[in-house]
């Protein structure tokens, strides 16, 4: 092979967790430890953060079944971190502290599991090595619920918190319309840029259960638009469903979340002022239907990590994307992301290619819900979201089971010790 | 046969919505459709509501496929309510227009399908029915995730719910190690005075991933203990996973959630305050932590119609109580609710067999989580409540999908005509 490269390898996670990120990693850590190439395969606990820290653990060490339960395991299993580095010009100290640690366990392959962020933490890592000259495969693993990430039809993670989105908006609509009395019901979803997670729940309103009006920070929000929205659902029955990104803002910029900051806790009507966008939307609401119940719900953490209801398409590409990371790398390939291109064959079936993009443009570019996507009210999602996000969310996991709970992968995580000898063919 | 008795059905809905009540509901409707006694099949629209308004649809109407998708369609499919019938000596004019609805379409079986207050009305009617003399079995199918009805082993909608909570708080407890920072969670889930589901939570802790400290309605609730309970296990490690029932409450009997009440939206540290008892509780514990991440979460609704995490065995139990109540009512039974007994065989495989409950005592008493299963502590549970939980919440179900979506039931709702002619054998 050209371009053979010995050494070893640290994997790390970065960002907030997904259901399915340890798929990811173990696509890397299985493929790793399985290719000659690379002699010991490290984890970088909570991400640079464990290698500033000079905390590995070593992967070599760990039983294999119990690495394989990370194909099912949500949250990052290795744990993460929000560290960003500073630009080299700024402080060059974390970019030399991590090459002594590389040097140290002779580290020829890097893989980084995150988002936009890690993305370019990654990037820096790369060209920090390109520029001193330390020879090192760098490769870029995605993954973000926000699917937000540049150059790629989507990211991993995204299509799992999707399918729960959907499935629990599917059953929210059901439950809010038990009783014969009015109710507005408005659930919060994350994304604070960008609203692919939140129009998810158009794909419940598709199966005829799910809300009634969407509304991401693709558009700008109006409040009184908004109230005219509800108006004209509400009066067709009573029932109101409303799915809101976290990120919603008026055209000012301004986040609709903070137009809550009202003097007291206790508003005309008795009811007590609530924190977050859900609790907002629910006060500005209270004041036009003084007499309806409404119920806010935040989807918070659940939505990131419902390993229960993840998406087998999601957890199969996720290890793809960990598995090829390291097979592109060990065949010479580094600085740059694993990415998604689908393809639809002669049947319309979904069918999802790897590709390769500049870690440069990811850890630069931000991926928004296209306009032409969104209703021109800004208010639904119209038919192409629902054809782009139906592919993903298909297939149901088959999560292995103790006394019939979730079998979560108990990693040993045991200190990795630097190599005691440096391979010969590597120095430079 | 004996005691035969021929005319019409109504079955009804009442109280909150689980993710299985359909299934009960499925099992009377199915069994009394294929009923040589029982002719037709009406369901009461929003409970008792529907037989009062005269609204009842006629489910000798729907396709057979449609209704056997009620088994995993989670919600009232029926509708619901919470009327509550008044003391007859107070007021008996709802049991008069109860008794001119039953005659003017023959209705000589009734199934009321709920919990504790509907069981109360299902006994009033019962009542009332064999002081006039007029010939209708009456038995009520239990349903409530409180779990806290008298004489039956378990409830159905209870497992399911439990089930659902062990999972997401299995994730939960993972997405909240994932950074090195300290982190308290604190999940606020459904129970006003019986403490069955937080219960369940602990099964998540017998895992190792589940929280530190679960408060129970049975015990009163002291916020200088609760504190310094959070304080021992932050001091070990800096995260600290919390589960309360929403009806926990302190040695006055004051609830807890009502300690929220400050003066102003924003506390000291800037957070603004919240409301609910996850947020009641957040707030104190800011006090006590002023630098440390919190997170309150409220299950809310999701904890209750979850069907895409229900427990198979409550789906088969939910629908055979409500197979076995039609089956007893037409040899003979009536004034009774189905209940659960728990067998277990020589290999201590668990077995639900069906017993049978006096209406009137079901109606009036409310059944709580023994003491003994509580620790002393009175911050969690011991392990006979994981050995009595664990049987019920085996098995995941296969639910029916369309383009990857649960396929939930879609009823027609044809409003039910009065049969032309009363049948003559039942006419007194």
């Amino acid at each position: 092979m050209k371009n053979e490269l010995i050494g070893n390898c640290i994997v790390g996670q970065s960002g907030g967790p997904t259901a399915v990120i340890n798929a990811s990693i173990y696509g890397v850590i299985r493929t790793a430890l399985d290719d000659p190439h690379i002699n010991k395969v490290f984890g970088a606990a909570h991400g640079i953060r464990g290698i500033l820290d000079d905390v590995l653990y070593d992967m070599n060490k760990e039983a294999a079944y119990e690495l394989s339960l990370l194909l099912n395991t949500p949250s990052c299993a290795l744990g993460s971190c929000r560290y960003k580095l500073k630009d080299i010009e700024e402080d060059d100290s974390d970019y030399k502290r991590i090459l002594e640690i590389f040097k140290k366990y002779d580290v020829r392959y890097f893989f980084y599991n995150g988002g936009n962020d890690s993305m370019d933490t990654c990037n820096k890592i790369s060209k920090y090595f390109q520029q001193v000259g330390y020879e090192c495969r760098v490769m870029g693993v995605p993954k973000t619920i926000d699917n937000d990430l540049y150059g790629t039809d989507h990211c991993p993670g995204f299509p799992s918190a999707a399918r729960y989105i959907i499935s629990t908006c599917m059953e929210l609509y059901l439950d809010a319309r038990v009783y014969d009395t009015p109710m507005i019901c408005v659930v919060e979803i994350m994304g604070r840029h960008a609203g692919w997670l939140t129009a998810s729940a158009a794909a419940a309103t598709y199966t005829g259960f799910g809300p009634d009006l969407i509304y991401l920070p693709e558009t700008d929000f109006d409040v009184d638009e908004f109230i005219s929205d509800v108006k004209e659902v509400y009066e067709d029955g009573g029932k109101v469903f409303i799915a809101v990104s976290e990120g919603i803002h008026d055209k000012t910029g301004k986040l609709i979340s903070e137009y809550g900051s009202e003097p007291t806790m206790i508003d005309g009507f008795g009811h007590k002022q609530l924190g977050g966008l859900a609790a907002t939307l629910v006060n500005i609401l209270r004041k036009h239907f003084p007499t309806t119940k409404i119920r806010g719900i935040e989807f918070s953490l659940l939505q990131r990590c419902a390993s229960h209801a993840a998406s087998q398409t999601d957890i199969s590409e996720s290890y793809e994307a960990g598995r090829v990371a390291v097979e592109y790398a060990v065949h010479g390939i580094t600085d740059k992301m694993v990415g998604f291109r689908r393809k639809m064959d002669e049947d319309g079936n979904y069918k999802c290619e790897i590709k390769l993009i500049d870690l440069e443009a990811c850890a630069n570019t931000e991926r928004k819900v296209p306009r032409e996507w969104i209703n021109s009210r800004g208010n639904g999602l119209r038919k192409p979201y629902i054809d782009y996000l139906l592919p993903l969310i298909q297939g149901e996991p088959k999560i292995p089971l103790q006394n019939g709970l979730p079998r979560f992968a108990n990693l040993k995580k045991i200190k990795a010790r630097p190599p005691r000898k440096i391979e010969a063919h590597n120095e430079k």
